[in-house]
């Protein structure tokens, strides 16, 4: 088979690092690659062959995107599915398909479609605003928006009547909290021939107290046949899509050694970042080749790897500084990134590090020591 | 120590290929990168972060850049070195100096420098142009231009009194012929505090009857004192140069043992490519962490790998194809580069592939096949 050159244009909605990190395989494979993001020198925009400016909700702005590329891909949730799905109906190729976008946009939706896959998941109601409904749910339970959640938004734990009280305001439900459960994360990709292949399982390390993520572990301490069953419920969750592309499945091993769906992304997941290093072929590189129809690539563990994300420290807004950096590059298999982000708030992700080791227990040390000694932050006091 | 960033802007004079693949690192550390060339959307212009367009040679094109940005450095040789100089003289960052560059752009005086400096080098002599000069050297030898010779170009083989008749014009030399050697490659790296890394020897394997290179093998098939020998002739060689950055040393390992080195290239070079996937830091990331003075990265070579270089299949021009790409995917831990370029023509770099394996056996196997089956080229027949 004799392929043109460039073999497609690419276009990702939103120009935030997980479309930055794509531009990387994309150069390597000579793919132009167009973002369509508010603001002129996003992290992507600025990498990118070219970038588009416009509300990521603006019907003008994606069709334009959808004309000037060949496939059309995105790196958030909160973007126009409805818009996207008329394009899509209309012959765009979105991938993955805006319907299943408009699905996982909705976390309710979600949820419905994986009890009607036979896809195990939490329990969940939708409860009536009062304490009475969500006491005979039964608590502690976990409230979710039903749209607009991200990066730990739109979710409260709910413990007693006062939560409730300080509880989310709008469409939201209830779902059941899995207590001391173990959080996996499993990337999946396919492609339109149907090939699908799996990533080793990761294991979210979460602050018990801040209930933030700690750093994330590859491959995750589980039993292999735990593993290769996370591997085969997340390939089942994906299938269930029916739409080829990159997804992140979030699952709990509960303490029983039940395995859960909690939510999936339709796109690169900050789960699989130490892919870029760890493993064979990249998240963004699989993610590629499934927008453009090539065979994917082997998703094979080289090493070990811890992965931390580099958030804004409180306190501090403006210009990003960072403290710690440089002594960090001394270690081996140490991999910083970096977001191109030109403010630095508190929480917000700037960057990632990935260390590669042999064993798990070296790369935590090597986490905590990290995360105790590297600061990125704005440069003005808030 | 508290880093601002971008940490510094870095400018490369020439958009090349190598210039190309040194984008990725820098998206990675957030580090702004300009590249001037002659031409608009040259491989490295498609996916810096802005591109001038200028002549190589053009001092205010050369000054342009090197205002713009903090640090400079240059893809290739043949670049304005005078006024360069006249810029590093003036106090701009310019790495490696290109006092360097001008010793290295002349390749009698590279020859003189290392006979000054105790490096072993083959046995050389400017001739007066009469066919019995040349023999009273001795034949079989090689001509080399003194300057401007790239890729083979501004080389000749002179056996015999006929070949001499069709030598290379202008200023040239001779220098003896290492029949049958092994011709070695050594990436080296250093940075402004003094640290010094160099990477595993790797072995250039050519057509004994075009004379081209085949492909490469990372580590070369020498004994592992040859290679500490071959490392440590590298770095004295580099060291001699006395100024910070990334340097390809190209080395004969002679049928006696003996280890000469032939050619050095201030800048990234073709037989590093394959570090990009097989070690733990690529030639690309030690060059920039070269340019910003922080530590160097591990150059640990993770696997085993072979390399191939892309190049333009000959009789055809115009736009790139390629056949074979598409099963080659299939293959576990290959890594395929495009370079961008718009137009293929004949013997033309247009990509390379990198394939890792456990034995240099089965890489070679690979690469044969690889060679039989992978055909880019214009779409058009000459």
């Amino acid at each position: 088979m004799t392929l043109q050159l460039p073999i497609k244009r690419i276009g990702i909605v939103g120009g935030g690092q997980l479309a930055r990190m794509l531009a990387s395989p994309c150069a390597t494979l000579q793919v132009p690659l167009t973002v369509l993001d508010p603001m002129a020198g996003s992290p992507a925009g600025l990498v990118a062959t070219s970038e588009q400016i416009g509300s990521l909700h603006d019907p003008r702005a994606l069709q334009a995107l959808v004309e000037a590329v060949d496939v059309v891909s995105f790196d958030l949730e909160n973007v126009g599915a409805d818009t996207l799905s008329a394009l899509a109906d209309a012959g765009a190729s979105i991938l993955p398909h805006p319907d299943v976008l408009r699905l996982i946009q909705n976390k309710w939706d979600q949820k419905q479609h994986y009890l009607k896959h036979g896809i195990p998941t939490s329990a969940c109601r939708r409860v009536d605003g009062s304490w009475a409904s969500v006491e005979a749910f039964g608590v502690p339970c976990v409230q979710k928006a039903e749209v607009g959640g991200y990066d730990g938004r739109g979710v409260a734990i709910i413990e007693n009547e006062a939560d409730w009280q300080h509880r989310l305001p709008g469409d939201t439900f209830v779902e059941a909290y899995v207590a001391n459960a173990i959080e996996l994360g499993v990337m999946v990709c396919c492609r339109a021939s149907g090939e699908l292949v799996t990533y080793d399982p990761v294991e979210m390390v979460v602050d018990p107290e801040l209930h933030l993520l700690k750093y994330l572990l590859a491959p995750a301490r589980i039993a292999p046949d735990v593993a290769q069953q996370a591997r085969a419920l997340a390939a089942q969750t994906v299938a269930s899509f029916n739409s080829p592309g990159l997804y992140g499945v979030e699952l709990f091993l509960t303490v029983d050694g039940t395995l859960w769906v909690n939510e999936v992304a339709p796109r690169a997941h900050n789960s699989g970042h130490h892919t870029i290093e760890a493993c064979v072929t990249s998240q963004f590189e699989n993610q590629l080749r499934a927008l453009l129809d090539l065979p994917l690539g082997s998703t094979t563990l080289r090493r070990s790897a811890v992965m931390l994300n580099l958030v804004g420290a409180p306190g501090y807004v403006g210009s990003p500084v960072i403290d710690g950096l440089v002594p960090l590059l001394s270690e081996p298999d140490v991999h910083v990134h970096l977001y191109g982000k030109q403010e630095c708030r508190p929480g917000r992700k700037m960057g990632h590090i990935t260390v590669l080791g042999d064993s798990t227990e070296e790369l935590v040390a090597i986490a905590e020591d990290i995360a105790a000694t590297v600061v990125i932050r704005g440069e003005n006091r808030q």
